[in-house]
């Protein structure tokens, strides 16, 4: 048995409290398979009295977590602070510079500041692990960064962020509408107070900025990510979409094409028979596409205090038996500088939803905007009659891209007869 | 960049050929991954002539693999000729005495002489890998091994031959019987001209064994692994099950009892909607159950040139990368010797199909049977009427021993009135 492994933890909430139970629950497995034990031996946090429900007895305490990279009995630290700057980024930063190895579940962090903390890390020749950042208790970074080595990455799509899941599986079983079926994600603890960040789609496009960098090896990219949350989707359109074959999901996509990489969060239409479209409630998925492994899913919890946990020790394990990957698989100046495709050049079928009054001449003029952008229409579906009345009026395209159907959207909301803001979602043939 | 890792390839059938072709088409991103190239020096096969698409132009020829393991100039050698002894035992043993790592993809050599090589790499401190011997382009020994190594893990449950998931899924879309879908898999290459290894459950109990010596850290017990194939499946039990809510899929089952560890491949009747009752055709799928990560389902394709390949250079990355894992999770010294839990043990519901003969008493006889073995019903069924002739009788049970079941079979089958063997399938509660 060779020496313990000396662990300092960097905020004690649900994910570094989870690390402390996991380490005492699962000692011995731990032990066994990190080949040593890993034994936390000091914790920052801001309220020392607090009771978490685990013995904080004989860890040196710090009030500031910064001085946690300076302890010099101290071989990894923890960061479980969260938020992508200040005392987060201060102590990664620190323990980096100070040759420290850092594992992290801050996908903020890693998503806006990952290239600077890489460059860092691989200077120092220390590891910088992150496998909690991204869809919790899956190992999809390993899995990509490891197991998939071998492949060239055509497409990464993930359900990334388990409360925007639950609240559309709630919307489509029980045919509530966006702000009931939150309203009940908050009552279950499965959505927070303030929602805005994983709602907006600004969760997973952290998670997916990162599955994007290790997915094609270039440096992490968050401002070139296309995000659209789920607070404009309806029952109606749930409904709808069922009706065509289709679930409406959050997904996050990284896809290569011969332009380059393109990486959006927005909500999705997806085949029903798609793997990716059964995964329903809080539950997060990644479906990898590899040129010779084929198409690999993924899937399990990607949230909460055990699986987090899981994650976090799974990196410090790896840190313990000194297995080293680059931050981003490959090295710094082996990484491509592949340019991101800007949303515009997306293209794929959409489904458009409109509310239009009901009299002569409205279908006409709706399909004449889309003919005049080039677009084809695979489907239409007006659904009931009321004469003078706003009924919806449903299109599908054919393939076209976002730029045409944008300006396409643009004249037919003008259009006196369409009385509200058109719906688009946009269909994946995954 | 450092020096290339310098490879020997044994075995150029479908898995040799397709890691020579996957080291050449995707040569500049495994670099890159493997921080340094991954260059195929030498090769052993049966057939120098034999045009397999790939040149061998540079390359050391060897007619006795065996050689591989003492060219001074290979770093590694990957095995991929197949079958538990032989030549593919004869190189491996070979190749560790001799200090070098091996990557494989022979399932059969790993679940029965595991133990022993393994011992044999961590004495010499080479690696063994087997990422491509379970589930083809799936990572799941690394998933398992490395991802979810912080938790207890309760149970492993997977699908891991594809040629009976194909036959399967054949069977209940079509309505075929076993014996034409056989021919159907066999006619499109999924099947083998002696498909026994597949169909009698050997292959997947041979994957099993390998995932239960990782999951549990204990040595790998290929004959603690009860072994069932899907001959006896037929159309009209695929029919019923789907009636009763259940999916009939062939299971490799690894789970942790108080009582120790079962390891049993069977055909199983799972609730249509847990996941894996949905994965069809020739996919596979494993799904771990941890304390702390939950349930992690991993799918994709378990066989072909492909994924296999992809396995196999995952592997040699994590060499070139010098990452170093024992071989079963822990090392020889830590590994458990939690007991193996005997068939007759398995405590769980069953379903039993009978033909009786229509007459006044039977089912009286079988119920009273099924009582004195306390084993007690959940549903009955009895289909069609036509006195004097046989009809389906199905019963579905609480939960009871197997060892009870088979008791309660046997007084069963000696009933006058049972014109057949019983079918009896087990039910998994997932």
């Amino acid at each position: 048995m060779t020496k313990p492994l000396s662990i300092a933890v960097a905020g004690l909430g649900t994910v570094g409290a989870g690390v402390l139970a996991l380490l005492r629950d699962n000692a011995a497995t731990i032990t066994a398979r990190a080949g040593r034990p890993l034994a936390v031996t000091a914790v920052s946090a801001r309220d020392r009295t607090r009771d978490r429900g685990i013995s904080l007895s004989g860890l040196r305490w710090y009030e500031d977590p910064v001085a946690l990279a300076h302890d010099p009995h101290v071989d990894v630290v923890v960061e479980a602070i969260g938020g992508s700057d200040g005392q987060a980024a201060a102590l990664v930063r620190a323990a980096l510079a100070a040759g420290k190895p850092v594992v992290t579940a801050n996908k903020a962090l890693l998503a806006l500041h990952g290239a600077e903390l890489a460059a860092t890390a691989e200077a120092k020749g220390v590891a910088l692990g992150f496998e909690a950042a991204v869809a919790g208790g899956i190992p999809v970074i390993k899995a990509i960064r490891e197991g998939l080595a071998a492949n060239d990455i055509s497409r990464i799509t993930g359900i990334l962020n388990g409360t925007c899941n639950y609240i559309l599986t709630t919307m489509r079983e029980r045919g509530r509408e966006f702000a009931e079926a939150l309203a009940e994600a908050q009552k279950l603890g499965y959505a927070e107070a303030d929602p805005a960040f994983d709602i907006d789609g600004v969760d997973a496009a952290h998670k997916l900025a990162i599955l994007a960098a290790l997915a094609f090896g270039r440096p992490v990219d968050f401002a070139a990510v296309h995000v659209e949350g789920i607070r404009e989707i309806s029952a109606l359109d749930i409904r709808l979409a069922e009706e065509l074959g289709y679930r409406i999901k959050l997904l996050g996509i990284a896809r290569r094409t011969d332009a380059g990489v393109e990486t959006r969060v927005h909500p999705c239409m997806v085949p029903i028979a798609h793997p990716i479209a059964r995964v329903d409630g809080v539950f997060n998925a990644v479906v990898a596409e590899g040129d010779f492994c084929g198409r690999i899913v993924l899937e399990g919890r990607g949230a909460g205090a055990g699986p987090t946990a899981s994650a976090v020790v799974a990196d410090l394990i790896d840190i313990a038996r000194d297995r080293r990957t680059p931050v981003w698989g490959v090295a710094g100046s082996a990484l491509s500088q592949v340019p991101s495709v800007p949303m515009g050049k997306r293209v794929g079928a959409y489904y458009l939803r409109l509310m239009v009054v009901d009299r002569p001449g409205v279908i006409a003029d709706v399909t004449a905007a889309l003919r005049d952008h080039h677009i084809s229409l695979e489907s239409m579906l007006q659904r009931g009659r009321a004469p003078g009345e706003a009924v919806p009026v449903v299109v599908t395209t054919h393939d076209c891209e976002e730029a045409q159907m944008r300006a396409a959207i643009a004249r037919i909301q003008s259009l006196e007869a369409v009385v509200e803001k058109p719906a688009l979602i946009r269909i994946e043939a995954l």
